[in-house]
């Protein structure tokens, strides 16, 4: 007897029109069967049929970051308002948090936060490109308490991935009621995240990066403790569309099997985002690891082009990211030129986010469909065109031989 | 001559799989070429192509609600959003705001600005179905000072249309300072809205409705007058993801046809949209009055048929929705049998929203390419179908006649 293999809908589903291949950290090139799923006519949000639909998502997106006992929340948003979920619920005015930045994405969720009132401080990593150090967070956690701690796990700004594992068990050991937060947004589908295991307590993502759907959902999972943190609080919650207050009940319903209303659901990406997660989950675990693993790969195959080049990682050995690779640009050369040119060859690539050095990096995203399905040849066509974009820049710009 | 008919790009598209037809208010029956925009490839959200379609749909909403000199905000959400975008960026705590109720989501409305510290006083239709009277709001406004008012245009859970003009008219005339906010979620794109004739501060919407888009977009257009409140107000924006000063920059920049960043763009779902807004548009104002009258015109036909089937329209006379209707269920039937039945023949409509009568009245929405493309037939089916089960259910429940 054949053992269930998933059926894969790819190969029965139209291709998708010519178009500039997406080498940015998001949105990504998705999947045949991703598109077709969004395409399809509208669903009622209470009908049977989303509901189905929405309870897989909702299931499938704790498998991915390993989470048996959270609680998922979807919501039409970018992942940007999973910052304001954990401003909304989980701080009360004057909580102290503590932000671990690595990069531009620090700085705005520690904007956020204090927003919804918290006293920030930010541990800052050394230096750009590297992590935050364990024992400066040891000595973080031992001079203050902090209610919560946020870790961004991939800066996209930067390329820096920290080491969510390690960070997790020095806050577990020497701060242990601190709640631990992962800003997952680049991360989720393509690095190891073990929730559960590792004992944090809100992971938090968007659809449109590894996972391989479109923009316009945040994802959540809250642990069991951070929802106890929420339900236990003695301030308001402020705001109204961040609200667990509001979006809990919807979730336990869909979780049930139930349809609920409170804000309509986006059931077409509801629906291609299903599609995602269930291409991630259809070998289970060991498919997901041989996932993160392919992501790594393709991480080293660019890293090895780029170095061919001359071009030096922004990140620090160790803490490169699997779905991102953020390099210098070479000496004369700036990030404009290499980006206008790759466009031109037909691949998008995106330039620095830090303002400072902005346009001395540039960032190439390798995550999800592209990664994962060598018969594209994406990433034989990225590393190409970087190679060829920056050996003919360096040409152009060599001063001419004089003429005897 | 021939008159110059709207081009319809349905024909060149590929046709919808067969589906359950959508019947309720929101989300609706979308036309082929919106569901191809949707289809398309994700592009960057920073890319020039983007830029255009984004900046277009920025144009073009302003446009649907009758303004030019409004800021458009288009943000990746339910339409509950807007709510959250008007307390977070007009309430300051302790601001008075009056919310004129004609339903479920007056109340809404008022929760979330009570979750941003506004002391909401609510002013009630005098019963279910009708709409706020004009001088219980005069004497509301002579009596207070209030920041704002909101009146909800279409309130989706019972189908009472409120005279905007006239209400807007009302408040300028009696409390000129007091912003005007309109929710249009069930509104914009099937009735009259002249936001700035009519001197509107707020419009916010939602792209699943008669607009005629997928869900997962908050439309908002702020006045001038609702900016320099914004922009003068003297405590710190509450909370994030809503905030005007970290999205008013980057709408600028794409009506500027700059790209910008704060949270990435669904891409997609824009794309879709700015084709719902482009069909809306397609021949000016003449165009958006006929589309208007065609949805009018369809509720007619629909509530004609109730007529016939001895179902009486939750709404009082004049205020009659275009988008939606809501009807009574006759007696000894319940709106879970009726829904049943009319699934079954493939048709999908609503149930109540009001918890007190929530079995005793249905829903029916006709937004949106239903009601403007005749050649769908789908207001003929959804009325033959309303017709068909009503029958049928009323008859079987007829006691047999005795054998003799």
């Amino acid at each position: 007897m054949s053992s269930p293999k998933p059926q894969i809908p790819n190969s029965k589903k139209r291709d998708q029109p010519g178009h500039k291949l997406l080498a940015i950290p998001g949105p990504v090139e998705v999947g045949n069967n991703v598109l077709e799923a969004l395409a399809q006519p509208p669903l009622s949000h209470v009908s049977p049929d989303f509901t189905r639909i929405f309870q897989q998502g909702l299931l499938l997106s704790k498998k991915v970051v390993g989470s048996a006992s959270g609680q998922p929340f979807i919501i039409a948003g970018s992942g940007t308002l999973g910052w304001d979920q954990v401003g909304a619920n989980l701080v009360e005015r004057g909580d102290r948090v503590l932000v671990l930045r690595t990069g531009y994405f620090g700085d705005g969720f520690s904007s956020c936060l204090t927003s919804y009132g918290a006293k920030v401080t930010t541990l800052k990593a050394p230096s750009l490109g590297e992590p935050v150090s364990l024992g400066d967070l040891e000595s973080a956690l031992l001079g203050q308490n902090f209610k919560l701690i946020t870790v961004t796990h991939v800066d996209t700004s930067t390329g820096v991935l920290s080491d969510i594992k390690s960070i997790a068990a020095v806050a577990r050991r020497v701060s242990p009621q601190t709640l631990i937060v992962l800003d997952a947004v680049c991360s989720a589908g393509c690095e190891d995240i073990k929730m559960d295991a590792w004992g944090i307590d809100v992971v938090l993502t968007a659809s449109q990066k590894a996972i391989g759907a479109l923009p316009g959902l945040s994802l959540l999972i809250a642990s069991p403790r951070a929802l106890e943190t929420y339900s236990t609080r003695t301030s308001p919650i402020q705001g109204y569309y961040a609200s667990w207050q509001k979006w809990l009940p919807i979730m336990e319903a869909y979780m049930a099997g139930k349809a609920a209303y409170f804000g309509t659901q986006p059931v077409n990406l509801v629906r291609a985002l299903t599609e995602a997660l269930q291409d991630i989950m259809k070998n289970g675990e060991e498919g997901l690891a041989l996932r993160i693993e392919a992501h790594r790969k393709a991480a080293r195959r660019l890293r090895a082009v780029a170095a061919q080049l001359g071009m030096k990682t922004l990140t620090s050995r160790g803490a490169e990211a699997a779905g991102l690779t953020a390099v210098w640009v070479p000496e004369g050369l700036t990030a404009t030129k290499i980006l206008q040119r790759a466009g031109a060859k037909g691949v998008v690539m995106a330039g620095g986010l830090l303002a400072e050095v902005k346009d001395r990096y540039i960032r190439i995203g390798h995550m999800g469909v592209s990664v994962v399905d060598e018969r594209r040849g994406d990433i034989e066509k990225i590393t190409d065109t970087l190679y060829a974009v920056v050996t003919e820049l360096l040409e152009e710009k060599r001063p001419e031989p004089a003429t005897s």
